[in-house]
């Protein structure tokens, strides 16, 4: 044992994190020890509530800190269309927009037969009773644009075929600020096949 | 506001940590958001405790939570060299190594002019008094290869000079599976006047 054992412990919380290996995680933890007293404990105080006060939102998914969330409640908000999305950071991405005003749907994954992951372990049962309702006229499939993500997509839109509402599928296509030269091969494919006229 | 008040709250905290900019913090934020409850509540406490329990050695200045700190407490060690370093992590990095069995001083900085540290800014009262202590027969310099730290090994070589305590440097050169062809022209030449005979 090299640290003294406050620090060690909190170097092996550090590592607990995606991406933090063993030396990030011993600088994060020396930072740590001169920053203010103060500070430190609105971290721990911050951690605990984020993991204590945050849940789903029991209509789309959404994480929220209250039930339901902002959005589901928002009364302003349109209705009849939904956009599904894999997970809440998608619904974040998608509100900095700022030009979505429909409601969403978080399935939190995506099917992955490679992972064992079948429709009925992630959130589409949900979905379906949120459709039998008759004011949904449009579900925007805005799953990753990935083999899961893909398989996913499909799943759903074949499964909303019979009912008669109008599935749409986020465009593919190059990034905006993009170069052609670096684009992927698939990507060029499929924004050459989703040309529009330009009028 | 984008994100529900808890995890914003949350974003920030990891924001102040170094390395760490809005993108990661939202994911790591997330992340924190699907551990178990029980990890959580341990990283925070953690935190509390390594800023509360942790002070430094009122001998060496390197972090401990008893006084003196394992090291300077410890019967074993040659208390006739000191290892003077810049940070508690330095102390750490020569412990792993586990080849010396002196004792440390921290400075906890190095001269640099250039944000206005000085002599006295740093750890080095501590050290002189230290010294007055007959038992130490050697100092030996390890502050880090650079500006800062050579210009903080130079200075205290001069100082301890008249009081008759050997004062050593480390041996700068190449690192142990280096290349030579990468290295650049100060360490390289640094390696060069410091050769030694193949025995």
């Amino acid at each position: 044992m090299h640290y003294p054992e406050p620090i060690s412990k909190l170097i092996d919380s550090f590592m607990k994190l995606p991406g933090i290996g063993p030396k990030t995680a011993a600088r994060l933890a020396f930072f740590v020890l001169n920053m203010k007293e103060d500070t430190v404990l609105d971290f721990a105080k911050a951690l605990v509530n984020a993991k204590r006060d945050l849940g789903y939102c029991s209509i789309c998914g959404h994480i929220t800190d209250k039930d339901p969330c902002y959005i589901c409640d928002d009364q302003r908000r349109d209705r009849s269309v939904i956009c599904v999305v894999q997970e809440p950071k998608d619904v974040i991405a998608m509100e900095k927009m700022k030009e979505y005003n429909g409601l969403y749907h978080v399935l939190h994954g995506s099917i992955s037969p490679m992972e064992g992951i079948g429709p009925e372990d992630i959130n589409i049962p949900d979905l379906l009773k949120r459709l039998q309702d008759e004011t949904v006229q449009e579900v925007i499939l805005a799953t990753n644009p990935n083999i899961e993500g893909e398989a996913t997509a499909m799943y759903i839109s074949r499964l909303l075929k019979p009912s008669g509402i109008t599935v749409t599928r986020i465009a593919h296509g190059l990034p905006v600020g993009g170069d052609l030269e670096y684009a992927d091969e698939v990507t060029l494919s499929k924004a050459l096949e989703g040309r529009r006229e330009v009028l």
